[in-house]
């Protein structure tokens, strides 16, 4: 059976990691909120589903998966339940570990990303004054963009199994995500990811062969993957990015 | 072997979780960076180990779990790893993801409820303005605080093994998580926490049995358990708060 991907419709969104996952892999799944309402589809969809009180185990918000009975919420949690399925984790409990502990800082730098354009809350819909955003956005891009592709740098480089990926010895859902970061940071801030980048050669050789595996390669041409725009995580004010 | 936990000393921090988890089970740790620099422990043991150029697997930041020759970084994926052999999570994998995904919802909460007194960026030390923090608390206070809330004492009623815990039927780390965050709420937001947690009796019900945990009531009494402060997560500026 398909899985079922419940996300906001019109953005790649968070559940843009798992979309990432299930196209790698060749999974069949339904993209819940983007299909017709006439066909039972839509956002009324979703809601039903994220507001079903018979749910045992509901979603705190989209996106979540659903696999039959089971309703899966929270992006991260989401990839360490599909991960061992779709073989984008190695077998070992470690491994496994490792992997989820390297999506979790990819989790915060995209926390981070968002957070430039609404400094002042996750709940205040219009865009936030522009003093505010500019200081952190400054901030994002002089010290922690360049901390967490530098940190991702050193697994690469350090990973015992070889600087293929970031974690043991085959391509794992933390180097799609590392894909999709670097994807949103070149969109939203394209000088300042241009600098950081030029000096973590090894990650921008992986994000490279990520965009080449022949099914994402295919998925990333088709009009499934939404363009990035100024509704999703990762936004595009040029007067903010670095000069 | 003691498990060595890693954090900046002097606050609760994100390792406060870790150590509930720790403290609960009675596992044997050392707290190396609160521990004497004569002893070879302290925050220069933290930044050794932390900056150890051949661990093949370094952690981002503190805190950090060391199991041996293992380091664990990332709270979430601290506990993950160690919450089977703690017994602080059910056995099927189903219910291992679902702790999981109630722990990564609890970390979100941790983070903003952590952005509301820093507002404008993770690496600006100082405090910021205060028309900016005043208006993301608000917003906190306001909504993103009893959504929160609610949405654990919906778990707790719909938890088919019984209204005692979050997930299953027995003690995970999540309701440790659970407790912990209300303990910082509370101090930090005592007015806005009394009116949302007057709407969530299970969750209060919940927090209090943990509390009373023979080993963890031993530890909340002890000197190990440092006071909440204004360094840490949770800070307390009554003017923020709710009236």
């Amino acid at each position: 059976m398909a899985y079922e991907l419940h996300d906001w419709p019109g953005i790649q969104g968070r559940g843009e990691f798992v979309r990432l996952a299930l196209e790698a892999s060749g999974a069949p799944y339904v993209d819940v909120a983007r299909g017709a309402e006439t066909a039972g589809q839509g956002v009324p969809a979703m809601l039903r589903c994220l507001n079903d009180s018979k749910l045992p185990h509901p979603p705190l918000a989209p996106p979540f998966l659903k696999d039959g009975a089971l309703v899966v919420g929270q992006t991260s949690a989401i990839l360490l339940y599909l991960a061992p399925t779709l073989k984008l984790v190695g077998r070992s409990e470690q491994l496994r570990v490792w992997t989820h502990q390297i999506q979790l800082a990819i989790d915060d730098a995209v926390i981070e990303a968002h957070d430039t354009h609404h400094p002042l809350g996750s709940g205040l819909n219009d865009e936030d004054p522009l003093p505010e955003a500019l200081r952190r956005t400054d901030e994002f891009c002089r010290i922690r963009m360049p901390q967490y592709l530098q940190w991702f740098e050193r697994l690469i480089v350090r990973n015992p199994a070889g600087p293929r990926q970031l974690a043991g010895g085959k391509l794992s859902y933390a180097d799609l995500s590392l894909f999709q970061l670097i994807e949103g940071l070149r969109y939203a801030f394209p000088n300042a990811a241009r600098k950081a980048l030029a000096k973590t050669p090894e990650i921008v050789q992986l994000h490279d062969r990520v965009a080449a595996l022949p099914k994402l390669a295919e998925y990333l041409r088709s009009e499934r993957r939404i363009p990035f725009n100024e509704q999703g995580i990762f936004r595009c004010y040029p007067e903010r990015d670095l000069a």
